[in-house]
């Protein structure tokens, strides 16, 4: 086994102790990260957001809860840390007066994360984040996409035409060709809306929509084996918004929209992703000025430990 | 379309902003209101509560979290306001000192609701609330009602003998005249008992009892078409009490009863009711010193949006 | 019936009033008690607690929470009081600066009350106070157990070889012979692994371990009943660690996991065990500072209330 | 001396063990008390709130926190508890749905304690919860009264001719001759005012109202002298509203007004109250619902314990 | 007396009844107001913040809690609502999502309001909100201002050069002229500094800067008195940062900084303005997610009532 | 000037992002470091804890809300990074299930320390964390103390004979000859008491106590000088206990005591130190789980910076 970073361990050094790094992993600034192979990042910005704001706090406390995860998943066994390497990268650079600036400046980071061959898994930030890295990710050939979210986020404008907010991220994405629709699936859409026009878009682009009435009476495994049909084989983005969860799963976020997922459901949700090829992933709209307790973090850290041992199965495979 | 009273849109003015009124409707005192179909009204007063108090602070509450409903529902794709004319009329007037003085105000003034033939969704209060507004209601002909709730209200007294409580509305309801109790399903019960006083008495009377085990077991459709066919085509009320929810789901309320109902499991049975005659409802029991999140609020200001859809259609189908 | 103690009735005096013991129930001092066949108990402490502390004040919390439990049970009309004599005993002495010394402590209280014949409900404490019970009450023959946790505690040491945390009671109650590990199921596994061991050393102990996946695919109904035909006849223990349930609805607790059961699953889990010979039961690791509202100790003592009517029965029968 | 109850000391037990009692003393209900010299006493009411509610929670509360309270005063050396018989009575009756009831049952039970020639301290409850308190000890002669609050309570009605709130316990008190004008004192008094009926009634009445302002220029000896020289050595009512504090300090309460007083200012108040003749008091307007961490309790409690040492000193005097 | 607007009295309707507004005033839209002479506005908007966000929330939080504020000063005896018409206005319009525009908006909006000879008495909002409210009002002459503040914010960009941000307002404002420096005092400055610029800045200029060491020192009525000659009788601008305050009395604001004032304090601080010429005022930075119990928004509507008397009589004596 | 290590501003980097190290300065473990000055180290243990637990918690809260904290003194204009090198070490050693070896892993890590030449500023834990620092810092020659407290921590035993406790940690010192009580001042003592012991003791061996009513009525000045008398030009150590302050300001500790400090007070007795020759210092029993809202730990770490400042003037005077 290479000479993979370890996180540290709980049985060693009990759970709070030491500087809060994700999953208790070195912390290693970008520019100095060599042989990385995901490299987790906090977006500390949520300039996006057009109601609650908070997500520019999420990346602090969800590396603070993230001490609660341990090594090994439950089920599958999979220890990430075995099978490449994955570091904590800190923060890339924001403006939280300026959404332009503050866009220039994510998409410029994760390019050159990008350009160091780094898969990274990224904690939001506001959805407005998930342009910039699609936009690294995706320069070359579009990815596909799983994204799991109460809402489409493909609005057009706000606000009389403002075009950038975490309301539409994604129409961005498509227009400008990094985001394949056709390979882009939304999971969990609920909630009372302004009017159609983001879902006649969105299927009108040939993304697949699908309402959590729908999810729940499918069920995960096979919501999911259309999801995994529709991204194929090919890069493929995951994108989770914490508020696919039910709020009171994820009180601490912005949007809440109620009769969500439980994270038991969300967890089945992401267990059918194994073998995909996951290039990159978020986890978003973390507002910990409306969760103190932390649970919400709690939650998306799980979620992002779920998500990781996929990726890293797919960077093993990969090799 | 005639000229119905619209709400704000969050695509114009963001959501946190302008004066909270009930989703973001015109403000119109019932003294001044003409050719209103259906009105929200506050009830702020809890003075039949015998537990946690709070209810008198949730019409504030609920204005407030009701910015976060927008005008279409996203199943049925009804806009209630395109269907009818919609409009809050502010909080009727209480006394927090005297139980029969206030149950005399709240009653006076949904008798000049009701004779300027607008139909009630009001928002109490503790459940004794409801009472005054059966007594406007069901004055000339005894109203059903579908219930949705983890107590049955039927109660005969408190403290020995003391007739108007949160726990007797319904009681007093039947015996009043102005309920008819075999018109009367209530779905939810559940909780530890002090004897089975209550249970008696309504079955007694014909009340169609459905304790939660009995609801989870057999699904929402098939309760709910038991519940349709109970109540009928005529008038019929609807009352949900928040804490027919799971604590979880309502923390602010004043009787919590663990084990209850997800918000998605009351979305699915509250969209069984389309088509029927609601002449009036309420969501009661939000009790917001005991939720400072408004999360509780939210769920509730969602329950009362399901229910106006259904009000809405019937308004527009008795044109 | 014979002349057993019996709750304060919230209908005479309400329910925030009057010192707060378990149940409204009288307080006696072990001591002083005679003739009780059920005795509530409280192990105020913590100190074997790795991660989050707190439950040193689960019991002030819970004997205030149990004033919103009624005396009768709702679905099998069960009184408890009316079968035996149930008692709050207040709490056992313990020692908040010293692991050995509070251990010894609370076992030589608990084999006195083993001595008096009442058969211990205790709230914990953390899961380290479970030992002392079990050595008290297994101390001439192991029983066996029936365990709700989203852990095994079946770790063998922390911190370089320190024996004595709530992370490893049931391995040395095992070793130590008061704990029959073949009479023994764990239901409600789950949560990221440091590795394997502690499963490992269940399984060849001959421990069945259910993971929630398991128990959730299964059903509550199937799983207990391999839980009966486990603990048989037999004198069994029975142990809830509120972290079973998922942390929206307990988040006051000090290791929180994602993805688990609901209140309602809990309900049904142990309503299943009615018939079984319980000589003793725990609702442990409920930590106050991490839910100041007490919904977390208001779910503790509906589970304890659903077990004590199950051992009331087992009590009466015995006679 | 003589065999006066003890409180459990947290040297041997510590603060978090232990049934709630107040000061950690035994629990004595009145109708079994003998040769109680001061009984604390629960008033779990808030029926006169005109505002947010909550005072119904405060005794059980306040007898939380009260174990943070030890058993010697840090300046006077008092041990309260060597001077006189010191006991928990426990909650007196009242009537959360009716307010006349409520009065009824609260001055039956406290012409029952002063017919026991017992001091009260008691913990409120509203402060509507005075009245039957001074009918109790004014019945035979008016007491005087220092009475420290943001609010004079001399109103004279709500809402159109409700007598009985919260605003007007001392008008009716002067009104009924249970309490001499004269020979009372206001302290604290601030906030804005609906009109000056209030001031100017008590100022024709003759009682002495202190403004925050001139309390805090003269100083606490100064304000405090004049207080002892209108008292006099006749019998004395302490009345404590915690609103007299500024929120920072008692958020948990109903109407709070800012700019109060610190607790270390209450403090330099209350120790100039020695040697008075104090025959009860009380501590009022606690609203646990609005102060989930109990510090506003814990404040009050640590006033009730200021209090006892005095009239601890009173009783020793007098004997 | 004219006919001016009246607040809905608490005698009459309960305090948490009524849609609510500003003070329970009548909301009338800049648009419809006629004969106004000082109107409340919020501005719900945070889009200059650098640090914790929220102030976008606080308008709605601010009207909430205003309810609690009565119609007479209690030691002036002043009733604004006597000496002039005070309406509540509503929100200006915003933009969450670029911060040029919201700028341009609110600008826009407050030079109508000007022009309609309407005094703006507003509720931030962060403190960037007040340069578009200075450009309104200093269009023509520059004005004085009285500030009140922890900060200078006079720096000069953030984050590289962005030059609108909350720590930059009254550099802009002094540079575009509409601030007059030399009648400009800014007192309660403190906490810890990234470099001296701002306090050289604003020396430079003449404004006169007040630590919270020397403010303390001196004492209200002299550093008051000081202002007062700072900003004569010509045009002043009185704006309140509600982080003047110490954090234990405003936990909802921002960038809370330790050692500030206390509400008695800051009340006796602007007790000195009176006989000024206050032709505009703003209280800023109530963050409420960062205090949910609403007590900083309590604080700063009392502050805006404070200042409200004495634009009132301001008012009155100009006509 | 040398090549100091200086913290991340927030002028270029906003003060939410990047990893929360003490003052956004570098973390390099304590075996790493090189040139160090002053070690910032945390503690993250609280075994001692008699009462209310949590400090365990600590480190990583006060690092979260270091970046609040700028760089310059905004009174001294001291930058203390330009002075000396000051590194974030990171926590030390812990066990939390066992008191002794707990002690032994702070103690050595200390001694390291201290051979290294590093003065440490340590983030506690409660206060028996302080007694591993003393034994190291006073190993060669006892140590004088200026010690901030509401209580002396000087107490004997607890729980019958139990040695180690939070409340015992200093006559520990003393015993042991670490800690010199002749040069010894304890500040702020108040709270109610058990008994007279831990005063008797304290006085007998020659420490300076010092209680509130005594240090406000003399005032800091005059406190601050008798201390500096106290311990003189030698070595000293400066012992922070965070509820000094008064709850309000510092709701998140174990064990607080109305009546306390203000924030301001609190720096003024600080500013008084410039000049000493500080060679450690603690801010200790900052509870987290008492207060989510950080506003506790954030006045610790001004309070660290406070002593951070004269520390590094000692630093660079010794030169």
């Amino acid at each position: 086994m290479p000479n993979f970073s370890q996180p540290l361990s709980g049985l060693v050094t009990p759970r709070f102790g030491g500087i809060a790094t994700w999953g208790r992993l070195p912390h290693v600034p970008l520019e100095d990260a060599k042989g990385v192979d995901i490299g987790v990042v906090g977006i500390p910005w949520d300039g996006g957001t057009t109601n609650r704001p908070g997500p520019r706090h999420a990346p602090r406390q969800m590396r603070d809860q993230s001490s609660m995860v341990r090594r090994m998943h439950q089920l599958t066994r999979i220890v990430p840390y075995d099978l490449c390497n994955v570091t904590d990268l800190g923060d890339c650079p924001v403006n939280p007066a300026n959404v332009e600036d503050a866009l220039k400046r994510v998409e410029t980071y994760f390019k050159k994360l990008v350009a160091k061959n780094i898969r990274p898994l990224s904690m939001g930030g506001d959805h407005l984040s998930s342009l910039p890295v699609l936009r690294a990710l995706g320069e070359k050939n579009a990815v596909g996409m799983i994204h799991f979210d109460a809402h489409t986020d493909l609005y057009d404008s706000y606000f009389g035409g403002f075009k950038y907010t975490h309301g539409t991220p994604f129409r961005r994405a498509i227009e400008e060709g990094v985001l394949d629709p056709k390979r882009t699936i939304q999971i969990g859409l609920r909630g009372s809306m302004y009017d159609n026009d983001d879902f006649a878009w969105g299927e009108k682009m040939g993304v697949r929509l699908v309402r959590i009435e729908e999810a729940i009476e499918k069920g995960p495994k096979a919501i999911m084996a259309e999801a995994r049909q529709i991204v194929g084989d090919k890069q493929t983005y995951v994108s989770f918004d914490i508020d696919m969860l039910d709020p009171v799963y994820a009180p601490g976020t912005g949007t809440p929209e109620i009769g969500g997922f439980t994270t038991r459901e969300a967890q089945s949700l992401l267990r059918e992703m194994r073998g995909l090829n996951i290039v990159g992933a978020d986890v978003v709209e973390v507002s910990p000025p409306f969760d103190p307790s932390g649970l919400t973090a709690y939650a998306g850290v799980v979620m992002m430990f779920e998500i990781l041992c996929t990726m890293a199965e797919a960077v093993s495979k990969s090799r």
